[in-house]
């Protein structure tokens, strides 16, 4: 259940409903409401009728409470380094799949930053799937990150994939992800939400909306509220394209949550000439950003080739999705277009 | 193979072509290429070299060499009535998902003209799941929707189901739609081949792209160049939309055919809040128009109520997407994103 | 509505149950209880409580009423020339994938028989991907089957791909084939469903279970009972094998339907060396018989010799199969295990 | 490359190889050949050819040459506890989905006891969709599991999240398991690597065989030989059942690796009744064993009770089992069935 309390609940309401939900063996969140109260949700059901304070009481809501839009009506902006996340113009995340040296990195900084990127990504632990393969530079890759932030003032935001590596990550990084492979690692889950930095959270390629929701509600169940969901493509039958990009899930993820979400076009393609076809359906779709794999010689990366663009197709996307964002937004089209996707999404 | 002649090659250059191939019990097609010359298709190889007037000799392509790009570089235009698909102007193709009574009809279509569609569609013959559904009005439906067309002087597309309706919906209809449960119906190709009437051909929901163009191909080996692609959503492991729309499929079609592409984001989610943003995603991904249901009063449509649309949501869709459409060709973009994809996709 | 009648009611009760479906608009059928009553099936639902002879009535029920085992709780056998399927013993069809010639059909039959086959199996009108492949010999096709009935004494099964072919088609063969392309091909289900001799209807290879049942419920819904089903292979995300055969589909559908069921492991797998484990596995998970595709001399059949096998594996699969038959049925095993499906399914 | 020595290769031989391997950048192993010789494989290529001693150069082979046939061509067996895995006579694993109380834990290990199970299974540490759902009782669970095990007899098998847990895991259970969610998450897979005790590795529910095969590389590459495949169920479209059971993994597994394969049809199906059926069918397919969810009282069982079974169908299945077993292997069937599997795999 979700209890929304007035601004001017006793405190005593709040001490009542978690004794009640500790008492039934529910676990029980508070946290801030929009209008300034406080707001508990307790994984089960209890008697809150009486109490003082009490605005309103969800019984039945999605299994996602803290990630929902039925007790979070308002979209989230997650702040990234400088960079807002969800606050309306979208944000390009580019830079190599891996970090391969200091100078390559730098090089590649650089070319993203003059081509617009928002922030820089790159990987330092990298899942393969093969153990033979190249795993990446480790803390190493970490420190070249860093000092490519310091050189373009690009956040950076890098994979992390074990639970005893996010406090390594996160002292290097501005904003951690977690994998598609990764993402019912509920122990790292539970560990990404107990540090303060943003999580970008990527859809398992095989995970439903639902499912997926489930994991960012492991990350906010344990004190983080900066999760950014991204849509990566799923597996399906047609092998012409490495995943199937499912951009309905951009639309449906804003009627279900208050997170923002993100598109990822290399992975869901895996064919250089559809990438930036695809971010600007994402963004058509109503994603708050892209990220890209881009390399200044994409034949010459040491993953990932065939789907890295170079900076200028990055500044290419940059300059028509920007377009695209105001000329879809410059006029009452939003509400006219999303104007009841709640409603629609609470009888479902 | 595919042999290209040059414009003044001789007539018996053609005729000996088709005479080896037909001794080597190989088919053949030919065709007229964009420089005034012939084409001739051979399915298998015959020795050419030494005959007057061969310009270009292909001996590896796609198996789908009608509908490749490797045989026709330049993107096709079908005509439906006076409405040209794949000339550059997004298309919007709109109406009930059944035609439900002549009254109702010509309601839907004065409303799908009002709201700036170009041609109108709605089902006289329906394939339903079960035997006890309502299978459409049959011949009456199309009477109905031939009134229509002259009421509003929108063409008309609906479905057609199997070889022996063909010449009763060609004989209403301006354009003939084969449903994604007939992509893989041969003899329904071949018979929808055979006439001089447009064909609208829905992506199969569990075909891979290159089914899909074998598919076309068959209706272009028995003589009808006139085939436009729908993707209308595949069938993937999330039940929370109906289908998985695969707007990857838009730009990669793009690389691999001449024929034009439309999407259908109402089957392709089956939710109606989702369906404007999936229309403008698609015709950012590249797609020449988009097809939806729509109807003035979905809740009381008689099928697919849940993903039809009202006409306002119709206009806002036009509108927007006439828009997206104007910013996206405004400048040398185009050229910028799609300047390599025949290239990549040889080389693939 | 499923009516059952008493087996004395009077046929007074089944003309006005018929008259009220007509007047509401539902389709109704009628067929015979297997307690010597009448059924009455009405898609929706009409007053009939005070009507003499009712015996008993079930108001929900799963769509595909005659498929059902709701409305038929004994498992139907199907008889194919004089071979039961569903009767108990497994049953065996085998036979080249395409007929090439007389004589090759002639030789394929004996070397069937030979090894233990009990029907003969092959195509004369194939459905093909390409327009420029093989597309089967047509009625000379049908003539060598014909033939090698006669010579071998071996009941055959041959595909049927459209409406019009349907008559030809039953003139020589003992059952007819509807493919996994065309399970959704209403017309020609419905034709189908007109003759008197058996038919074979494969799952449409991203078909869902109730699909596939509501399939079978347009041939039963048109008077023709004799109904087998095939498992052959569903189309999912991992192209090691050409499908997946969802072996599963056999003890659910035993479940759900008192139709027949076999298993295709020769599409289902594509790969030779899986189709004997696999014809096993179908008949350990309940099958009632295999369909395996078998060539004197796999290498030179002309297609799909990648997944045909030998004679001398037939013969093998045929042995160990009687002998796995036999040791699964030998006690009370059939009922400890089965016991409970009606039951959980119709709770499901 | 692999490269595989004569007996009597001197070690001169060896360390020239990982030399020249670590020189490359190449990452190399040795292990024991059955003919008494040491294997060296190297994820690349160096010169051997003049070096003495070497026997075979394979320089093509799959990716996963550890897991892979072709470097060890006799099937393996992994002992648990006394109980061989692989060595014929199939291996029943049976227990509940989860431990919930020592009390309860004793009774259904002596219940799967008695009805013919072979080692016990039960969760301590459970991977939950829900951050609010119930997570295992953790070491408290794992010492039940122990007690039980004194018990009975029955060594124990129990899953292990993350890489901290592995020691704890292993001081307690006689095998690990690694969850289907778990099955690309290589800390976790290298760090089970390095213990001595088998690990038992599920499918991912989207991993394609090759990946499942490179996850146990991971493993192996560690020094740990002793992995067990479990065959769990993909995830495809039809919802009718909880998963896939992909049973054509069994033979192809077969095929492909040396490795021992069993078969969980509990997950598989997602459904009780379905679970006696599928179990004999993985059987039938040649898996080494079966892991079902049972319980005294599946009604009442924490989790997954829809697909738990009671102890009598776990006695069913074992006595049916068994018979089907032996009656496949009481002939030179198995040699006729499955003689050319590996010739095809490598020409594949």
């Amino acid at each position: 259940m979700i209890v929304t309390l007035t601004a001017t609940a006793p405190q005593s309401t709040v001490i009542t409903i978690l004794a009640a939900a500790a008492a039934a063996g529910c676990e029980a969140r508070t946290f801030s409401s929009h209008q300034g109260g406080i707001i508990v949700g307790v994984a089960g059901s209890v008697p809150v009728a009486d109490l003082p304070g009490v605005q309103t009481v969800l019984e039945k809501h999605r299994p996602y409470m803290l990630a929902s839009r039925e007790s979070h009506q308002i979209p989230s902006t997650v702040v990234v380094g400088d960079v807002p996340i969800g606050a309306g113009r979208p944000v390009f995340i580019a830079g190599p799949c891996v970090v391969e040296s200091r100078e390559s990195l730098l090089e590649a900084a650089r070319a993203m930053k003059a081509a617009g990127a928002d922030l820089l990504r790159g990987g330092a632990f990298k899942p393969r799937s093969s153990p033979y393969s190249f795993q990446g530079l480790g803390e190493e890759g970490l420190r070249y990150l860093s000092d490519a932030r310091e050189l373009t003032g690009l956040p950076v935001v890098t994979e992390v994939m074990e639970p005893d590596q996010v406090d390594l990550v996160a002292h290097y990084a501005d904003m951690l992800q977690v994998g598609t492979r990764n993402m019912a690692n509920f122990p790292l889950l539970r560990r990404v939400g107990q540090i303060d930095k943003p999580v970008l959270l990527k859809r398992g390629f095989s995970a439903t909306i639902e499912e997926w929701l489930m994991s960012a509600e492991y990350i906010l169940a344990q004190g983080n509220p900066n999760v950014v969901l991204c849509e990566r493509g799923i597996r399906a039958f047609d092998t012409s394209t490495r995943f199937t990009l499912d951009l309905t899930a951009v639309p449906l993820i804003k009627e279900l949550s208050h997170l923002p979400i993100i598109v990822d076009p290399s992975h869901g393609t895996g064919r250089r000439s559809l990438v930036a076809r695809m971010a600007l359906a994402g963004l058509a779709a109503g994603a708050d950003g892209v990220i890209v794999e881009a390399h200044p010689d994409p034949d010459r990366a040491m993953c990932d080739s065939t789907q890295t663009i170079t900076p200028p197709e990055l500044a290419t996307i940059v300059d028509s999705g920007l377009k695209l964002h105001a000329v879809l937004n410059a006029d009452p089209f939003e509400s006219a277009i999303d104007a009841h996707p709640l409603i629609l999404a609470m009888q479902a």
